[in-house]
């Protein structure tokens, strides 16, 4: 069969950025076409939620190739060496959270932002946030990733000026398991004008913050 | 016809209070029948969620009763003279859950108890609370009350060690609209040990906080 | 009974803005107490879905206030008489989201800034975006308002790089009906970086458009 | 025991296509006995969503059957050597519902319908299908094949005015897991006369598109 | 405020239909300023799903217009004096559906097309339909409504060979109050090619039977 | 318009008794003209769920009919003058849940049958269920009503051998608003061989009543 | 640890019938324990919905055990040798019901009834139903399983007057995944007198039908 | 990289009980780092819901640590050797739910508490209950656990004045499947004061028992 798949290379002159590729769903023979066609065009290429037994045999097929077991996320190229610094923090409330926390962390890495992890500083022990208060106001855009009841965000929201971009994690059991619940409690927020991703979606949250940075 | 209830007129003896009756449902005629059941065995009578047009035709047939429009509470005969205070705090979000903070004041009223009621303190702004710190300490029960979001209750049960019923209120638009994401992100605290109500069930926060105080 | 609230009026202290008042679920009384509250620090108030016969009897007790019966803004005080122009635009699907283009619109000239509105590009007629590409360009931040099946931030997010912030409206019937479909629409979309808000909150959008703007 | 089964041999009569068996939910067992039904009649069978495990017994068991991986359909029988080329067009947002993709294809093929297939043309990147329009307008029916938010159909549904069957792709994570939101999507479609199947339900759409193909 | 619609006048060319106007959600003001943008450019319109109290208001402004109550659907112009008999049938499980009923006659009518209606036919009582199944036959497309469990498209399409769009009506309580069971049902149908539109998308399904009829 | 009904006169000779018209979605025009429709074949007529206001101008139209306010229900004819007593038993959590229980007491009085009511049992005083067993054993077949959570048929299907129809009532609030949390528990209850209605089915239940007392 | 559980063994003196036991959340261990218990007091034992990994270790324990592994039934002891036949007719729509006729059926069995079953007599293709019209008038109860959008019983409702006791059966996908839509649909018939059970509680139907047959 | 986990070690002094940590989601390498973090400050350590593969790995890497396979708790250190006997009361429904009954038994233990199992009393056989009156008197706390419908909390809370907590188990199949029907029939309990923790939340409940035990 010819190429079933038609990436859209000009996005980049659109948007700013070009396009990624979502792994999960797709088969290894897919995704290894499709990088073959970035490589064709001299580009890099970052394939999210690539799953582990997947990744083995790309990183097989693609020597030097970058793949994170915890975030799930592959990438074809390198990492800039010297990234941006200091605009973006990422604030969770549990270890729990650390497969979003990567892919927030390589997805802004790949398009030249290093950002910095604040990482279980939960609403139960308030205190953990409000001492790092001082250091989070240094930051352009605050990425903050919660799963249970998601109530990191409103904490946040109402301490802070930054733009904020809330990310559900599928990490709870019972009524809160898949993250639907962290989901309603960020959009619900008491908090003014906190912004929400889907569940999950680490790499959206980047993206989000990337239009902001990018377009001051 | 023949009188179509039943009341559980020994239910003091088994659980040490009396039944409150669920009024929202049942016509005017109904809830008169009711009241006097209990009148004939000299009993004082409470009625929960009597809407305000039932109320005022109750109100002309039961001269001397007390009615609170906000919490929607019914109740015939006398709170008691001297009711002891101190015991239970009643924690809130927000103004538009004054109906709760009415509800469970006038429950635990009618069985003897007067509650305080710290109010607007809300996650959002987070100092509010923690400036009340000891004071809230002193009391036995700690009943929180919260619609939207519904954090209030894991910011406050990482700061007390009190026994803490979480009541979600039926207050918010699209996604929190009906009080489920309150009542989910209560269910889903990160904080240790809290409990949990229906929606908007102020009386029975309330009966359990008699479950505790009078159980010690 | 003494003031049930407690106004956060340090928050702009901290965030940069003021608090800003959820109407709906209050009585008059409890707006009225609330206004007078904010009168006495000398700012200006606004309070967001008012209903219409709340209005009116406000309207009567603050002569000179300003109510629109669209959106069910409710404002005391004045708008600024310079707004900034040319920052935010506001792009809507549909005549039936006008509700909420205006909240979007007097949240922000509350706020000092004087948004565009392009309305009626929706994506069953793709052609209606595609001719004002150029001048939606040249906006700092696009708020992209839908109802129904709320497809047209994917379009919006695949043809500008600025940041999208995408209000779901609860505008539809049979499965659409209340904004589910169009929040959750929202949430899974194709285009990168899209942020999202509860359904109706054209509030929340607005304040996310300030926290961006007002952090540059 | 005895037969448990009773296929429906008059259905090409009054409907004029025959039964085709759903495999998910039956044993390798109930297939082939149920095979082996269709071939003393000496009819061809179409079972659909036949997993890889069972597909391998019975390509065993049916020397000569056809299997198609992706889609996990199942052919007893020959394919048209003449198809009849040029009616239906299939369009899709994204390699990862290439299994629908075929699920459709092969089902009209099975009917002697040759499908054209236009993969990757998702609405993030609208450009790929404004290309395509003078092509596709030479088609009698479309079927638009999408996951995550499902919007492809209505872009489609604006710009062409032939038949459209949507098919909801269960392709997506968080919100969209499962499918629910494309087919709610496409329910609520802006554009008109849009009619949609059940999520995953290619066979049902191509056997809709021959309803319409056959009663011209 | 000038203008805030932007009606696509140029559907016609590009789907073979004007554009149809949802009154539902639209204000009396917002109506009649869409009407006179039809107006001027000499067509007629149709609204579909306009209050009685709105159209009252709307009949008064537009002497002539045509409005019926059980559809709600609003007609500027007049309907074509010959339309085409025999092409399609309306085939209902009951009078509750009536609404729907005409809301799919009307809009048909509107484009030229006048239909057969076949009510009350419903399958717990099937000889009815059995009874008429020599006269249906004769019609090229079939558009079944149902309310309640929505079981009607099933027997219909198990009996009959041409194109069936199936709309789902919000009759029912409990369970099926509002139509999902009704939508589910079709969706989940096991009779071959069924499709389906939103609940109470009469409209949507003339739509879609025109699409089929003006593609021969 | 022509009749745009067909009743199914011929039911009662299949399944013993004729159909009943639900009269919840159809205007006074129709069920009267489906009550003349009976009348002609002089047959009675049971309507179901007849609107307070619709109820008041049948009753003026048809002198001599039978309305009950609470449950709703409309007749024409007489109820038998002999019905058989002893045969049915409905039990009932709660004052409220009258208006069910006189929809199954007057449905079955139009079949014959005189049902003796038990109200008020519900399991939070499970001593009042367990001093009715010996009476309730002699009775031929159980209905049980129950709103909120819905507990009384599990106890009841613990206690006695008979047939149980379960009737979940929507009665409650918070997350057993709408009945669903009774429908629910009533299908999962760990009793055994309990069979189940939709919310608010009372006729049905009569109906499934009668099946069972109509073919022993 | 001692004894974890509490048969009740004197529930046949209450109901008719033993205690039967879930097997599908207990481990070997606690089932092997139960059985015990059953076999000290001389009883049968049924467990219903034995995973096959369980099952072959219990009747690795427990020789002359009975198991079917299509519905997952284990048995311990003797179905009675001289089953009562006729009582009992089981209905299917389709092939991926057997595992529920088969719970049905061993069920009934082992209380001594000997089922009739008449399968894949979907409502797609209603002959195959009218067809059997006078043998299944014969039976004194109806049990009717169908998955997918449950159509079945409300077919089978009208034509017959027998007790019918619906059972929705988990398969299906997209929408109709799990059961909910024939669930839902049989609650919602328009048939009257369906009674329903819990989604693929063959078990409780067989139950249901033996309260009737014992009871007349 | 450096740690990501920031324990909440001051915890104990503000609520009176240490941070308990919840295992299911972390990962060995994470959960190992925390334990070591706690034996660093001299603590004992509890933690929840540990999958038996990944606490196989931990009890070989810390030699005497404790596992109970069935309710998945981990505990590093030693139960006190004089727990407190007689205050609470463990209360199920069935050997289904032993995982639940355990996760309470061992955190109570944990915390210096002995707790009572009443185990098999499901209100299907409510003598089993009754019988036990008098010695559940005695306790001072009730943790009544139960899946499928969730009954027992209601007659429990009919019979007992003490508090008491509803935990609901994922315990059931079809509609009761995950444990939502147990959750909601407790929270919407006719029963006066019953309070509710989240599905599977044995750990929880044991918590809200030590915040009544340890401030009376």
């Amino acid at each position: 069969m010819s190429k079933n798949f038609n990436i859209d290379h000009k996005r980049k002159d659109r948007t700013g950025f070009q396009e990624i590729v979502f792994g999960a769903s797709k088969s290894v023979e897919q995704i290894s076409a499709i990088i073959n066609d970035f490589k064709e065009k001299n580009h890099n290429a970052l394939i999210t939620k690539v799953q582990n037994k997947k990744a083995e045999k790309l990183q097989h097929e693609f020597p030097g190739s970058f793949y994170d077991e915890v975030s799930q996320i592959f990438m074809i190229g390198e990492f800039p060496s010297k990234p941006i610094n200091g605009e973006v923090a990422i604030l969770t409330a549990g270890t729990s959270d650390q497969y979003l926390v990567n892919e927030v962390y390589y997805t802004l890495l790949f398009f030249g932002k290093k950002a910095k992890r604040f990482q279980d500083i939960g609403v139960a022990g308030v205190h953990r946030l409000l001492e790092n208060v001082n250091e989070i106001k240094s930051y352009k855009v605050l990425i903050v990733i919660a799963g249970f009841e998601g109530a990191l965000p409103t904490v946040v929201g109402g301490l802070f000026p930054q733009p904020i971009i809330a990310v559900p994690a599928s990490v709870g059991y019972g009524v809160s398991k898949g993250g639907k619940v962290a989901l309603n409690s960020m959009l619900s927020s008491c908090a003014n004008g906190i912004t929400v991703v889907n569940i999950d979606n680490g790499y959206g949250a980047a993206m989000a913050a990337l239009r902001i940075l990018n377009n001051r």
